[in-house]
């Protein structure tokens, strides 16, 4: 992962001249922004006592504890659009004191001990992929990332439950790489797949581009061991249960806040013998969604179904590679993705072709589709070619019920709009639908326009605009980023006093010395 | 409900004299044990304070508070086979000193104001049908039952989302009547359909004949308002989110403890235009079991999914009007169910049918199927047939992942075998699945014995042993009964000494006077 940008820097491009001269008569960008190189990066000073330093090696051995600039750089912060604008500019003020890597469950216990007893705070760091602020704890007076990455496990594969038992610091595609050995899939694919963690997907309800098919994360859990500075949970002892309340389900969302996740068991499925990706084109954003309401609510659910609005269509996000390019299309369009056994995914499409036929849909064929798949993970690159021109962009997501999603969409789209126009930044802003349930939607925006004198103070205003509707308008403030810093004094509006205060009874509890990403999560 | 039997007095039947005889040579039952006269129940003295007493009047008027012998009565207990056997023998020492009727959700936190100022504890109580102690709190000084019948209302309905909302107190023929009126069901179909209340369904994380098409009611809920004594909690924003640990989770098992649940919003289903249930027989247990393992995971799932293990099959208990009867079989009796639009219901069955016989099994046409739809919710009338002749009858449930199965029921079925035995009542076990998910599935025991002198006791010690071979054999201690008083010591080797610590912290935070059903659910 590139330091100040997303993913393999082999994979960076530029934007070609056609859309840089776009960008600057259709939204007024003009100055490249580039970043300074990484000797120019500013690190504080370390804080960390030697009496600390030493239990750190104690416990997981001095060959594994990293104080040297460029690791702490490497896990400073994660990759939303403002941790990339502060690290390009060299700003590393909240880089972790020191970096440790524990490579089991029983050092996981001992470096919280270690920190608990020295008042260290502790970010568990999997693939840092955070974009919600979730690695940028509040000051304590020092801190380390616990970067998961020796914790990197297939532990135990039950075929017969179809059960995969996961230690927390594998990355995504390595552990799709080991299910596939064995014939299966997790089927959990986000944007942030190249780079993500298993233990990152638990913690923040991670949920993937075929969700409609797999389930999102929090769905396939179930079983959890998680260590914390009061002990240790093991939760999960059977498919469904009503022993209580699923304990699993705080801990699930709870982003290091209450414990480190050692250890995640997930339900697999047989990886699947086909994959067919194909386009449909829907007259308006409302008959699209009226299409898939139908699909989620009476099936058959394809295993991917995404909608991107008018403006998102008009623009060919769903295909980065493409941006602006003149085979845009009119209307909006609909990716819906089928995989599995080769018969299954015939009649599945079948299944669904009826449904869209019916609902308005007019088939596209394959090309779409498959454009879509081979571009399902570059719109992060894609970012990193717009901050370089001195363009923004930056996504943010939502949910609520069918009833209301058409007041939520205005709501928001209005409150991005007005408030970046209104800060001399008229943007360009686009939607798609992405996951689909039969109660409701999820909302993901993306937002581009030009970098005023002030880019993160301009986002910062924007962003709280955009909160404010969104709790206002009856979503949620994340279908699937989470809460980290960034959407923290929402939390408030999302469950209430109460329900804060709930969750500081079980932080109290599990970590009393709160030293587990303190300003995370909790208000 | 009758006070001291299941269900409707008018449909109360007493045994036929062959199955008595049957009982009396294959089981020794000998004595008949008829249940005393309402009159010659004892009730403790009441012992609310007068204040109490006028602060509950003040909160929900002096005609919704009760204290005669038969509403205290009413409210003693749930309805266990020990709670019936100890509310026949004329034992009410665990009624409740008042009960009350508040009508809204203001009346609710009125009440709880008024007990929690004048340290009463409060019982909340819809149904009355627990039957895992859950309505017999630890003693207090005293305490009431919070009836909830006069919160019965359909709220709301949002027909394009498909989201119901509901009060606590419905009771589940009315709820579902309200639905069908408007063209929805909520598919929730327990045993103690007939009797139990939406709330309950809620507190207790319920799941239904039905779950299979259908899901459990925990998964069905994505709104709750909760009145606590130390505010309202209002919960559930979106189909799903990735704003912090799902609370809602917390109050689905609390069963009281933590709060009233005031408000419910369930996601609702078209009414099925068509209902078809058919029989299929199996060889053996295992080979049924299969058969369900292949459906839950690669589908298509039936609405209604259940199998009955060569025992249960043979005495014919999925029909109790024929227990014992000469048409019992041989093999293993497998109930599939399918609800839906007519076109859907067809084309399920036939999907299902071809992985039945594919998996050896052989079809009985529809006539078994029939059966059991007619006697699906007659169990718990046979089991007061049998504790009137002096038998002992009790259901009890637990869950596993598939590779765990096998070991699961032969750990239960000897604990429950070996113990009544050596106390000289040796058992019929019987067991059924009535649950499956993609990971693993339920396992559903019933015994029928003799009573013996202490026929509490003798459960007693017998459910204990199957408590503990339960946990020891890495099942959950309920699938979908709950925890109430019966399992709340199993409650800490299933979550942990640390997952207990979390329900108290939650449970004094929420409630700090501990008047919210004390003893329940938490160690």
């Amino acid at each position: 992962m590139h330091w100040s940008r997303w993913g393999d820097p082999d994979q960076a491009e530029s934007l070609p001249e056609p859309i840089v001269q776009l960008l600057h008569k259709t939204l007024g960008v003009r100055s490249p922004a580039p970043a300074v190189a990484m000797e120019a990066v500013e690190l504080p000073e370390p804080s960390l006592s030697a009496s600390a330093s030493e239990a750190l090696v104690a416990a997981v051995g001095a060959d594994h504890v990293f104080t040297d600039a460029e690791s702490r750089i490497r896990h400073t912060r994660g990759k939303s659009t403002l941790d990339l604008l502060r690290i390009r500019r060299g700003d590393a003020s909240d880089a972790p004191d020191t970096v440790v890597q524990p490579a089991s469950h029983d050092e996981v216990v001992q470096v919280l001990e270690a920190c608990a007893s020295h008042r260290v705070a502790v970010v568990p760091f999997g693939g840092g992929t955070s974009v919600v602020g979730g690695l940028a704890p509040a000051s304590y007076g020092g801190f380390i990332a616990m970067d998961l990455r020796r914790m990197d496990r297939l532990v135990e594969l039950d075929a017969e439950s179809r059960l995969a038992t996961l230690e927390p610091g594998l990355l995504a595609p390595r552990a799709e790489e080991l299910l596939r050995e064995r014939g299966f899939t997790l089927g959990h694919f986000p944007q942030s797949f190249e780079w993500a963690s298993i233990g990152g997907f638990a913690a923040t309800r991670s949920s993937g581009q075929a969700s409609a098919g797999y389930g999102r994360f929090d769905e396939m859990v179930v079983r959890m061991r998680v260590a914390t500075p009061a002990g240790t949970l093991r939760l999960g002892r059977a498919p469904r249960s009503a022993a209580g309340p699923d304990l699993r389900q705080l801990v699930l969302g709870s982003e290091g806040a209450f414990g480190v996740i050692t250890s995640i068991t997930v339900q697999v499925q047989p990886a699947p013998d086909a994959s067919v990706y194909e386009g449909w084109q829907f007259p308006t954003f409302g008959a699209g969604m009226a299409a898939m309401r139908r699909l989620a609510q009476d099936g058959p659910l394809p295993t991917v179904l995404r909608l991107s609005d008018e403006a998102e269509t008009a623009i060919g996000l769903t295909d980065p590679e493409h941006v602006g390019s003149a085979d845009s299309q009119s209307g909006c369009l609909l990716i819906a993705g089928y995989e599995g056994p080769t018969a299954a995914v015939a009649g599945q499409r079948d299944g669904v072709a009826a449904v869209l036929r019916d609902a308005g849909g007019e088939p596209l064929g394959d090309e779409p589709g498959e454009r879509w798949a081979a571009g399902r993970y570059a719109a992060p690159y894609l970012r990193d070619a717009l901050l370089d021109v001195g363009a923004f962009a930056e996504t943010l997501e939502t949910a609520t019920f069918w009833s209301n999603v058409p007041r939520l969409y205005a709501a928001v789209r209005d409150a991005l709009t007005s408030s970046l126009a209104g800060q001399g930044a008229p943007p360009l802003v686009l939607c798609h639908v992405s996951h689909v349930y039969p109660a409701g939607a999820s909302l993901y925006f993306t937002v581009i326009c030009a970098q005023g004198a002030d880019p993160v103070g301009q986002w910062q205003r924007t962003k709280s605009a955009a909160s404010e509707v969104m709790t206002a308008a009856g979503g949620t403030i994340s279908h699937h980023h989470g809460v980290g810093t960034d959407h923290r004094d929402w939390l408030i509006g999302e469950i209430g006093p109460l329900g804060v205060e709930v969750l500081r009874a079980i932080k109290d509890r599990l970590d009393p010395a709160r030293i587990l990403n303190p300003g995370v999560l909790i208000p």
